[in-house]
């Protein structure tokens, strides 16, 4: 810490223990503390910002109420959860939160006793409570309690209900922390949403419910240990005779307590205390606001959700200075398929809950009924897409590669199988930096590959990926892949008319000796670099870029194979499955004799980094590939 | 039709045109003839009845009520759609219904203009209906219906709540027809089933919802078209006041009607057509009898789901000899799970929904603490494994493969990243037969095969399940997947003391002289029939079990591509990035020469059919070993 005399009790704490010998009253500067903390460190490493800024409370009243380690938190997605990291014994190493050999920005098992389970993805912390409350039972456990931290975004993916219908069953003791911010990354979307608006919006409800606390909460010496009851007595009473509203969370067997303000320490203490002593599965809706303490992040809350660096007294996000630098694939995405769609009234835009990070926002605004963000629910995004395309139309569907994981049974199921002609645009393919290893997209070309009936595509730059979704909108294709990583492309003037592409035919990019690369996708520059440097020492090294993995352009492969002695593959993907592993099965089965050599994610998972770190790590960066080829010649 | 003199109306239905020139008291009668025709038929070939039987009244009310094709009806799963198959062109096919080039058992896009979605996997309905809603929306079109047709249990899959949570957004006309007869395949599970029974039983709210529909039904010319909208506002008042209910669907913007008696025809078309009329979302809660109009399979729908040939008029199911027949792999996973269980106090089991099927039902009778149906809920039954593994249990999560295509994500991020103990027993890996493309496990060898930190095994035989299910179970080896088929082994004494398998080592079967076989899992035993055929013409083919394909026993593989000159692999999954694809890598990465000729299920959707023709199809049964060695010699 840089600044520790700033802080009230923060270098005190180093342990839930600590902070659990402070009385409650002086909890708030706890937060104080915590919050100006992340800011400070955040403004100048980046990080998750905004939903961490919302869920100090949270993290300070569970750990001062609750037994921690033993009794277990589990933070749903996850980067909400500095607070959590700083005070369970991470705040030294705070400053290296999601940097190459640092902490992770998501909870981790191997980083902490007190990380129950890992967290990335959303709507998964339900079934691991679960899980672990069942445990608990089966082992005569009846102390430790096992609870949720959910926010309003991950209760829209389906595992979430279906974890919430299976404890609802069993009833075991668990507990859901709703944390409703309203948002998720982006706006939040659908009924949901809607319906915890409602409660939280409904004054009667509220002004009464909040006068029964309060003044229950002041007599639990008079009625013991029966306050609690009595209190969810009334409550209840409350909900469904003054105002009407019908509990969701009550019909599938949860007991609803709320809701109530994120961000009051005091009252949250007084009421987790309670709700320890009530068995079975139970939830406290808490309604919190993202960004908070940081103004113009509680104003921007998309735009603050992950900043890069910015000025903690202020907040004013520190504009980088892109100058020429090439464009996003991402903005290359979002204003090609508002061109496109201008074009082809077929085309429609979905996206489950990723608008900015993928750029369909731009869509959203330009063309507004025919972009859709269906919230986060990644199987139904792919599904819904199949309906509308069985309608006739062209659905683009943009999902991060790593979540599309998510929906492969529907990409087979749905989609492929019925020769749909669905477009998945996989961003974040490929290493992913920082968000590290449940967020890198490693697996989409090997578990694609081996799925009839789909086009495989990959562009090695912005006007390739242009002229891939031009492609694609044709609808001739039926399924059609097109995968592209975070981040930007090589092009400064990418806004090229478009040109469809024959499928399933690749490139020859240059001629050379007896060593060929052949790429796929973006590391195609790194390979392009690396024959350039090769070139001025009159090294000539071959360079194909396949454009698709599915149909593998054979015929250029029966080139490659008969002219070059050695073959190296390059990809940004699992080296299992992949480009390599075709190109090697395409050999064996033709019976050429190259030695291949494959380049791409080896067989683990790999950890968080900058994506040079990563992808020199791996081996194929440029220099890698030029190490390789210096053991070939 | 074999005896067309004993139905009324049947044989002059061709298509719902003829349906619909019916009279409304003519419905009940129809549904005699289709009840009748679906059990004289099934009783001879087989097929899914109980849940077909139980919607015969679904189908007629919807295709007499609304303007089919035109209007869209999805059947969720699909197996319950025969009555609308026989009613929509297919009758004189069904005798051919789920056999080879035969009339598919689900619905199919290709096989009918009416059958509007294809279907198989639970739980996409909803999606591909609001996508056909919002892209009728987008056209202009406000008079086409968009109808899903859902059973209870599909609703505790998440994609479903995902859709309703989108679509109440949306609000586009459409209407989920709830099915709800309490019974998926097996019992149905979770909060949400107990949620719908209290709705149905509450014999206060039924008993004036009754009355209100009847009397304000009665009274539809003198309030014209308001009816609905003041029964609605009638019934809704009742739901809130009278009973207390809180409207699950209604919170999240679905206008709910019912209970209604599902097997009601002439209620049903009423409703439906007063329904129609109203915009929006809405659902209509319909409660049927699984099985109706046969004794038995009412009275036991478990057995009756999909029985075998049955006696049409009493519906007892003809005992099958099996006399000296190997014992069901599934039979064999459910009592050594329990056999194991009782050794080892760690083992839990888990199955999303097919207790039954996999035989966990099992072990949920001898340790029911200790046994989990999850219901319809993959995604769930993966990440809950997690949360007991995480503390500290071993949990063996049975999934059919096909179905585990929709935890892949949770796989990857919840286990394999977490290096958890969860044991994944993929029931129905490979080709599955009569189900056809949804439900052949094609895919898992090749999906799993990408991931980092999993052992992948495949028993050749019922022993082998037995030692792999005995060595996963140690603990030792992280996540472990077994994949094994549907249906018989090869032993009759199965039940063989336990042997730990030495994990990433295969063995050697028989010696040859320049080719040899390298197979993995059950379909060994064709390359086993195959070898021994061919020794009788003096012809020595080696054989290789290879056990493992991750990790694959490289040291063997050193020795089989160093003394053969031919190698032919053989896996009952895909061709693609399956056993024949790393032993391709395999080879090139060690320089050897061998001719590699991979057999399994090619690059394509496999159709339905018997196992034996479809094997023969792939290539992969004894005779095409057989012929592909000939060709080699």
């Amino acid at each position: 810490m840089t600044s520790t005399l700033t802080y009230h009790h923060l270098p005190q704490i180093d342990s839930p223990e600590d902070l659990r010998a402070l009385s409650v009253e002086q909890l708030g500067a706890v937060c104080d503390d915590i919050r100006r903390f992340i800011i400070e460190v955040i403004s100048s490493n980046s990080g998750h910002l905004g939903a961490s800024l919302g869920a100090v409370e949270i993290a300070v009243a569970l750990h001062y109420v609750f037994n921690t380690p033993d009794d277990r938190v589990i933070w749903d997605v996850g980067h909400q959860a500095y607070a959590h990291k700083i005070l369970t014994g991470r705040k030294s190493d705070f400053h290296n939160n999601r940097k190459y050999k640092g902490i992770s920005g998501f909870p981790k098992m191997t980083e902490s006793a007190y990380d129950a389970f890992g967290t990335g993805h959303a709507s998964t912390a339900i079934s691991a409570a679960l899980g672990m409350a069942i445990a608990d039972v089966l082992d005569g456990n009846t102390d430790r309690h096992n609870i949720a931290v959910v926010g309003d975004g991950s209760m829209t993916g389906g595992m979430a209900f279906e974890a919430m219908n299976h404890a609802g069953e069993l009833k075991p003791n668990m507990l859901i922390i709703l944390n409703d911010n309203g948002i998720s990354i982006d706006k939040g979307v659908g009924a949901f949403k809607e319906y915890l608006l409602s409660i939280t919006t409904s004054t009667t409800y509220n002004r009464f419910k909040n006068k029964v606390w309060n003044y229950m909460m002041r007599r639990k010496s008079r009625y013991g240990k029966n306050t609690i009851a009595i209190t969810r007595q009334l409550t209840r009473g409350l909900k469904s005779s003054v105002t009407g509203f019908s509990n969701l969370f009550e019909a599938l067997n949860w007991r609803y307590f709320g809701p109530v303000d994120g961000h009051d320490i005091k009252t949250m203490v007084n009421i987790l205390q309670a709700m320890k002593k009530i068995p079975g599965t139970k939830i406290l809706h808490l309604v919190t606001k993202k960004g908070k303490g940081l103004t113009l992040a509680e104003e921007n809350p998309i735009s603050y959700h992950a900043p890069d660096k910015f000025d903690m007294t202020t907040g004013c996000i520190l504009e980088k200075t892109t100058g020429d630098m090439p464009a996003k694939y991402q903005d290359v995405f979002g204003h090609t398929i508002v061109e496109l769609a201008r074009q082809n009234p077929k085309i429609i835009g979905i996206t489950p809950a990723m608008p900015t990070g993928c750029s369909l926002n731009i869509m959203m605004q330009e063309l507004p009924d025919r972009a859709f963000d269906v919230g986060i629910a990644e199987q139904h995004a792919v599904t819904f897409s199949a309906g509308l395309a069985a309608a006739g139309k062209i659905p683009f569907c943009n999902i991060y590669s790593s979540f599309m994981q998510r929906s492969y049974d529907q990409v087979i199921h749905d989609v492929a199988l019925q020769k749909l002609p669905v477009v998945f645009c996989l961003d974040r393919a490929g290493l992913v930096g920082e968000d590290g290893p449940t967020h890198h997209g490693a697996f989409d070309l090997a578990y694609f590959r081996s799925i009839p009936n789909i086009t495989i595509a990959a562009p090695m730059n912005e006007v390739e990926l242009r002229n891939m979704m031009f492609t694609a909108q044709t609808g001739k294709h039926g399924a059609f892949s097109i995968r592209y990583p975070r981040g930007r492309g090589v092009l400064s003037e990418w806004k090229q008319p478009f040109e469809e592409l024959p499928v399933g035919k690749g490139r020859k990019l240059r001629d050379g000796d007896k060593i060929a690369i052949v790429s796929i996708g973006h590391p195609g520059n790194f390979a392009a670099a690396a024959c350039e440097e090769l070139e001025q020492k009159n090294i000539a090294v071959a360079h194909y870029d396949m454009r698709f993995l599915k149909p593998i352009d054979e015929e250029l492969l029966h080139e490659i194979c008969k002219k070059y002695t050695t073959i190296i593959t390059v990809e940004d993907g699992t080296i299992i499955g992949g480009l390599g592993s075709a190109v090697m099965e395409f050999s064996v089965k033709n019976e050429y004799h190259a030695k291949i050599f494959r380049l791409g994610i080896p067989d683990e998972f790999i950890e968080q980094g900058t994506l040079n770190q990563l992808h020199k790590d791996c081996g194929f960066d440029k220099e890698g590939i030029i190490k390789i080829i210096n053991l070939c010649l």
